[in-house]
């Protein structure tokens, strides 16, 4: 998992520029965000409110994601009449490979911007790095008021481990890199297993970090349907696969290369989610809601869509392949090489763009909001 | 100040191979910091201790400082029998321009050793990146137990601003680029009330993250003498001035460029850093001592100096321009260009050879013990 990280710096495949879908799933999100956070308030006045933000990247999302909760508390201030802001410590954190010297390095505008906006009277504000997986500890016990984590908790702390036999040599799902419609049960039960595992694991470490009445908010890739083999969470992963087994035809990858890689990634049901959440028992559910987002970004509500297979669809293909490739390219080329990369993602953009010419593609993200019991 | 940053990587001019002055700094200091953090101790046992290293750089100084701060804590809540240990909050502080993916990426093997060494009673530690000048705030209010910094306050927050002329074009310190033994009175005047500015904000600042009985031990070049001319405290600064003013008149450098250039940096008297203390009035100053350290490195005790101007201690020579350049070249090279560097440091390490040949020069440093007032 040490190889999973957003594409760094500000390049043309970089996730900084390939980031829109994630952009507007933090929008979309944004009210429940709002509703958790004003909640806590209702409750308790801390003189010093701790904030973090899990798996929060490198690019515009990172600070954009900080900066609207920050507004959140500090109006809800102004609102109360109190006298002197609250001191905000605020937590990223990412895995260690993350471009942890490129967020410090916005830091300095983004103070300047928060004095200019807000003036002197707010804060003082402690942006901290906090490296790390969120399955396990993180930060200090009873540190948080508010934790949010958007577009993160999909990915697994690892591949699931019964996805090979048990000498290691044969797979279980041969040619497909995530559940497929032809995945054995044995696959399905492997990433359901796998995530609620780390769900468990994930829920226990937040509880000893955020107080009582603390809140926690969290957008993820997941699905409507209860069969883990729906569309809406597997398709893909399913053309990706299939441009990998389009470069094994060609010999330009090893068969069982494909054979033995696995996203470790899981997209789970509402069911899921709450049933992880009830058997853990120290947080309450508030809210779950769902909502599709279209794969290129918009919000799956929009009518402009144009399902002529016209050049225009087809470059819509080459935009979505890019907005993969800079969440997934560190894993495919810790494993595939990086000379396959290019190629890669050439044929799954066309994939896609074909895909889109019949279909409206859309991703399902459910979005939950959590309170610690006091 | 955005400049300043050790030399990143681990390659020939990194600081990452070139800080042996620093490691024995550190080691030299190290009684002086078992002591203090013996002391807060005694008077406290949080479950929680907050532990920052200002100026933590990145290299194998970084969590060497760290490693020793843990086990001195841990063995003291051992000897007191108690029954489980304290949470660490460990924050890492440097400039914005600091590696700090290098720093993070050696974390996760830094935790595996603490768990191997300790057992998995430790802990749990959390160790984060703070990033910001420590001449103002950087840590939340009463959070820190112990605070340490080594090699990093001898850096001011700035060139004095009163080193040029009014209208910016006159320059005081003509061919020098610290207090040398030539420079006129206002350049000293210029150089120790930027210096007092910065402690007494440094001092303030700190002043409020401590918890009252919280301790701090610092570390940083500085001289006996109360002449801030004294050798002991300008001498690299003035080689490295005539290698300058040597490529100068080779017409390597414009001389312009050379008057314009002062290093924003400061070597204190024990009285300075006593007034400033005194003055500022949060802190008790428990201890304050003097060591010499060789400029490569050694610690000024040994006997097995060689005074011969043999090829040894010419390399010598490159080895202490080595050392220097690793701390000093991000901000000459922004000033002077990336191309004249290799050039200068190969004739500063000729000079410092030469000089070696004549004498064994030594840098002072102070480390001084301080306590929060309660």
């Amino acid at each position: 998992m040490q190889v999973l990280h957003m594409n760094k710096g500000a390049g043309e495949t970089s996730y900084a520029t390939n980031s829109t879908v994630q952009t507007n799933i933090i929008s979309t999100a944004k009210p429940v965000t709002e509703e958790a956070i004003l909640d806590i308030f209702n409750h308790v006045l801390p003189e010093s409110v701790g904030i973090a933000d899990l798996g929060c990247s490198s690019g515009p999302n990172t600070l954009l994601v900080v900066s609207e909760i920050l507004n959140v508390i500090y109006a809800k201030w102004q609102q109360l009449g109190r006298p002197c802001s609250p001191e905000f410590r605020v937590y990223l954190n990412d895995l260690i490979g993350n471009d942890f010297n490129n967020v410090f390095g916005s830091l300095p505008a983004f103070y300047n911007k928060l004095k200019e906006e807000k003036g002197s009277e707010f804060g003082p504000c402690f942006i901290s790095g906090a490296p790390g997986s969120f399955y396990g500890r993180v930060f200090p016990s009873k540190s948080l008021h508010f934790v949010h984590s958007s577009s993160s908790l999909h990915w697994l702390s690892q591949v699931p481990p019964g996805l090979a036999s048990k000498d290691g040599r044969g797979s279980w799902n041969k040619g497909k890199i995530y559940i497929s419609k032809t995945s054995p049960d044995c696959v399905l039960e492997a990433y359901s297993s796998q995530f609620q595992k780390d769900w468990s694991v994930f829920l226990k470490s937040r509880a000893e970090e955020i107080v009582g009445g603390g809140r926690m908010v969290l957008s993820f890739m997941g699905r409507r349907s209860t069969d883990p083999r729906s569309k809406e969470s597997c398709y893909q992963w399913e053309l990706l696969a299939r441009a990998l087994m389009s470069m094994v035809s060609e010999g330009l990858i090893e068969e069982k290369k494909v054979d033995s890689f696995n996203a470790p990634y899981y997209a789970p049901s509402p069911e899921e989610v709450k049933f992880g959440i009830y058997k853990e028992g120290s947080f309450i559910l508030d809210r779950l809601e769902m909502f599709e987002i279209d794969w290129d970004g918009g919000d799956g509500d929009g009518d402009n869509y144009d399902a002529t297979p016209t050049s225009s669809t087809l470059s819509n293909g080459a935009r979505v392949a890019k907005t993969i490739r800079a969440v997934v390219e560190s894993m495919l080329e810790s494993h595939f090489g990086g000379d396959v990369m290019d190629g890669l993602f050439q044929r799954y953009g066309e994939m896609v763009g074909n895909h889109l010419a019949k279909t409206r593609a859309k991703y399902t993200n459910l979005v939950i909001s959590l309170a610690r019991k006091v």
